[in-house]
């Protein structure tokens, strides 16, 4: 905050020696500003696991966003389509949105699809080492079809969506995801407990 | 948050009502969210002013963000160049990722230029009624042009750059900003003042 610095010296008053930057909104949250990027099949469960995590950081005081389809689709990226190009500059920008809010001292949770490897290592690359922790929401494509929430695998096995993940799209699966959960094999809140656990452990909260 | 909701019944855990919403977030950091959309000529002083109120609100304890030119044109906004159309998009993203950050809970500020009203309004129109304040930072274009401090004027009136806001493009003046700044009349920090008495009269801030 060079700004107010400068303003020192012509004003007559004491500024105090506040660097209003990423470090004092950590500190001011109590917390270390992080990205939680869920990355999974159709129906696998991120939002539903991102939103409990939510929840539970949010009751425990901490400072959270969560961006997923309905607040970036209709907003920020409501100008992109669903063309190679439009699918990675949609994760491009919710990426830079994350950074921003991991820069407001924010713990960011976001839930996308984010079928592959390379665009989100692009997020990876955008944020400082330790900041970007990868969650894979595991759950096997069997379930995940048989849940289907929406009716979009019956709608991709008719053929009636094109380019679906899981059916005639490629999911890549992370290789050394930061936080791996099994979800077809606990409940909600056990999966919630795992990913606390790893947030204190990389002491991203205490 | 209705993932949280929808989990209750599998998981025989107590969960709390809390809906983790803007009015939570908006709660927990003890504060009304909204975008201070500083708006003015190049040279103004929107930055130094932006920068020196979060600042004081910061100290004060509250939760703000700053977007400007440093942040936002090297990273969201790094595809758009400078024609009309980019310009509009440049304007558009920005509020979209204010809305984002107001959603969040955040006093955000923002300092560009932004000339034209019909930008300035597309954003006010993004947010609910009484989030959007324009902070209008009135320096005659003398002032401006005398401080210069990147040199800009000077080589708009040497005709290197086209289409300079004030010089060979209009600024179009607020109609009826939130906090009009007479920023030429007094110090940075009596200008934090009056946009820190206007924040207590709208309670966004107590």
């Amino acid at each position: 905050m060079t700004s107010a610095v400068q303003t020192h010296d012509n004003d007559n008053v004491v500024w105090h020696a506040h660097q209003i930057d990423k470090a004092f909104r950590s500190q001011q949250k109590k917390q270390q500003p992080c990205v939680l990027w869920f990355t999974g099949l159709s129906g696998a469960g991120k939002s539903t696991v991102a939103g409990a995590l939510e929840t539970r950081l949010a009751e425990l005081g901490f400072h959270t966003y969560l961006l997923d389809g309905d607040n970036i689709r209709h907003g920020l990226c409501k100008d992109l389509g669903f063309s190679t190009e439009d699918r990675r500059e949609n994760i491009r920008r919710i990426g830079e949105v994350a950074k921003l809010m991991a820069d407001a001292g924010l713990i960011v949770l976001s839930a996308f699809i984010s079928p592959h490897r390379q665009e989100r290592q692009l997020v990876r690359d955008m944020l400082p080492s330790g900041e970007f922790l990868e969650v894979f929401v595991d759950t096997p494509l069997e379930e995940c079809e048989k849940r289907d929430p929406k009716g979009l695998y019956k709608k991709a096995r008719a053929g009636q969506i094109k380019h679906f993940t899981g059916i005639d799209s490629e999911y890549e699966k992370p290789e050394a995801p930061e936080i791996h959960l099994q979800a077809g094999d606990y409940t909600v809140s056990e999966l919630v407990d795992q990913c606390v656990a790893q947030l204190k452990h990389n002491q991203i909260i205490r």
